[in-house]
């Protein structure tokens, strides 16, 4: 406990963090395709240029009428209209209904002028050509979608900072809005340092380790909407160190290193993050497991971030900070909910007072529901992660959980 | 009820349906680069080619000693050790550490031959050059990470039908797998039928409507694995829609039809179905709301579905029935967890009992939790989905839900 008592919480130092970044630091907006929006931010509102629907629709297969025309209907005592023709898909209903008259229509078909309602067919018969009978009275708009019943003229449909689903890319094509204007994406450039570190298509040596974390953050980048730059591996010495992230500095949104193991390594980062500009480093340790030699900084408006070197530690610390990062910049306004799944925790598991644990655990669907089974190996092991289907936070206020108490696991 | 009461439950419907489509149609490998494989599903399993960590490495900045030489050591008699060298990262530890002997090692450095733990740094004193003090005794294998401690070698790290995420490719970089066979995405081709339907960039016309389903069914499609194939808007003639069809049947692996609106339309999808091979339509009409006039069929091995033209109803069940169908055909074998959120219903909803249902709901945060605030609205206003974050499903069994009521969101 005395070793985190004077840490910050992930909270405290994530709304530190955000809190200094000034709004320049935000994307501009970028013009795409409509249908190439899923998973984007919207920079800025979206209008509707004409009502939908565009004009008064049949929501069934019947007979356009005046419903005044169908009051007191009953198989006993049907109302009689004249048949005066077809509503055809597609084409402008050119037909007026009078006084006594109908027109067969189609789900979907526009109401023709002077028709206030349809009749279902089931609720009609045909006695001879050109006559129907009515067998049900119909309310006036019964049976109708009306003209901009689903969206007026000049409404808002969708707010600026709105993720872009499938339904938001659908409802801009209903409406001819074919290209919007999206939040670019954030680049964020990632470096790894270390010796020790070999890029993935390199023969290793003895002694030699493959870079893990360049790729596994490239992709947590890419699905939390932001540009991965692979920046490369850089020696554990200052001056070089120093180079490549005023280079990220200068050309990306957002820095991230993931620092050498070693303390010496780590005390370069946190110089060098301290020495691109102003005000510099703002946390340097936060109360969480893994990830307590966590470094936030921002200097000049760019944020940036160290992570320890161990995969684990980066991977689930990037998911702490990276990825609201990622959201802030983009403007995105709803906070994404974190989607969990319910379920028991299989052992009793401790963690320490005063610390905040993200623990991996791997569910399995038992007779009793679904089971969260921890996943231990220490946070160096990237396979740890692999065999894991979510993180258990284990809050800083309680000292471990106890088999069988219900969690929520934080999918991948 | 009655209406519904001779309709397969969804559940059913998607179980008589995956049994009949033969493993034929399941989707060859395809190479690619392992940092490309984000959210593909593993074709075969992949095991280590050699054992992480390749090398036994240390877990903290000390010193390689051999265990033995510090038992009993404490700060009142301490164990002295000669200092004959340095670990460098990134090279072959050269040294040999013999009795009595330690090396300055890095975390992450690798452990030299004869040395067997790591003293940490802060339990030793250097008291002169060539001389270190050991405060605390180590066990053998302490703060020493042992070769193959993730993976030894052969051993098999991810199984075939797996999920690619950010650890999956992590962990084959860290053993220097940089190609991978993944299931091939399936080919949907979506046909979109409705004479009154147009094209999103196309000027509408007085009784025409702008296509969505083939839209929002893309994004669906691309987010569940799959490749959309936009096979774009066929009339509502039964030559038309069977060439269309036929085409699609020949070339893609799961035939989406979004059907005209009106009962001739659906009859004329129903027909063309049927006649593209055998068995044919398997199930027609299924006890869920919306989407209660869907068809499933196979036709000579390919699956095909007639989806609801309603884009609220296409959408919803083309996550019940195209999703899970697009993930047996890369033969996911986890199968996917659904993403919820806890929240409280805010009002009371009613539903029919022998039908399920599928509420479009928006959450809101309060201060008594999460709220899940109903979202009415018809099933062709496709605003109705953009303004929900996700659907509740009301069982066949219940007859609503009352306010108040914990009920699990399916987020969007």
């Amino acid at each position: 406990m005395p070793e985190f008592l004077h840490l910050l919480t992930s909270t405290e130092a994530l709304n530190r963090f955000l809190k200094s970044i000034p709004e320049s630091a935000q994307t501009v907006a970028e013009r795409i395709p409509a249908v190439e929006a899923l998973n984007r931010v919207l920079y800025e509102p979206v209008t509707a240029p004409h009502p939908l629907p565009p004009f008064a629709r049949s929501t069934h297969d019947g007979y356009a009428v005046r419903a005044a025309d169908t009051y007191g209907a009953s198989p006993s005592l049907p109302a009689y209209l004249k048949l005066i023709g077809e509503i055809h898909m597609g084409v402008p209903a050119k037909l007026v209904v009078g006084p006594g008259q109908s027109v067969l229509i189609h789900t979907g078909g526009m109401i023709p002028d002077g028709a206030d309602a349809v009749v279902m067919i089931e609720d009609t018969q045909v006695i001879r050509e050109g006559e129907i009978e009515v067998l049900k009275p119909v309310a006036v708009g019964q049976h109708v979608l009306m003209e901009g019943e689903d969206v007026k003229t000049g409404e808002t449909i969708l707010e600026a900072g709105m993720l872009i689903r499938a339904q938001e890319i659908g409802g801009m094509l209903a409406l001819g809005v074919t290209e919007v204007n999206v939040a670019r994406r954030p680049r964020v450039g990632l470096l790894s340092t270390g010796d020790e570190i070999v890029a993935p298509d390199e023969e290793v040596q003895a002694g030699q380790i493959r870079d893990i974390n360049t790729h596994t953050l490239s992709a947590l980048v890419s699905q939390a909407g932001g540009e991965p730059i692979a920046r490369g591996i850089i020696p554990d010495r200052y001056d070089a160190l120093y180079e490549a992230t005023k280079q990220a500095h200068a050309e990306d949104d957002i820095v991230v290193i993931t620092a050498g193991s070693s303390v010496s390594a780590r005390d370069i980062t946190v110089d060098v993050l301290g020495a691109c500009g102003k005000p510099g480093v703002l946390v340097h340790g936060i109360a969480i497991k893994p990830g307590k030699p966590t470094i936030l900084a921002v200097a000049d408006g760019v944020p940036m971030i160290g992570l320890p070197g161990n995969p684990v530690s980066a991977l689930v610390v990037a998911g702490l900070f990276v990825v609201p990062l990622i959201r802030m910049l983009m403007g995105m306004k709803r906070s994404a909910l974190v989607p969990k799944v319910s379920a028991q925790m299989s052992i009793n598991v401790a963690s320490e007072a005063g610390r905040e644990d993200y623990l991996p655990v791997r569910l399995h669907i038992t007779e009793d529901g679904l089971m969260a089974e921890p996943v231990f190996g220490r946070s160096n092991l990237i396979f740890t992660l692999v065999r894991a289907d979510g993180l258990v936070r284990i809050s800083p206020e309680a000292t471990g959980i106890s088999a069988g108490t219900e969690v929520e696991v934080r999918l991948f």
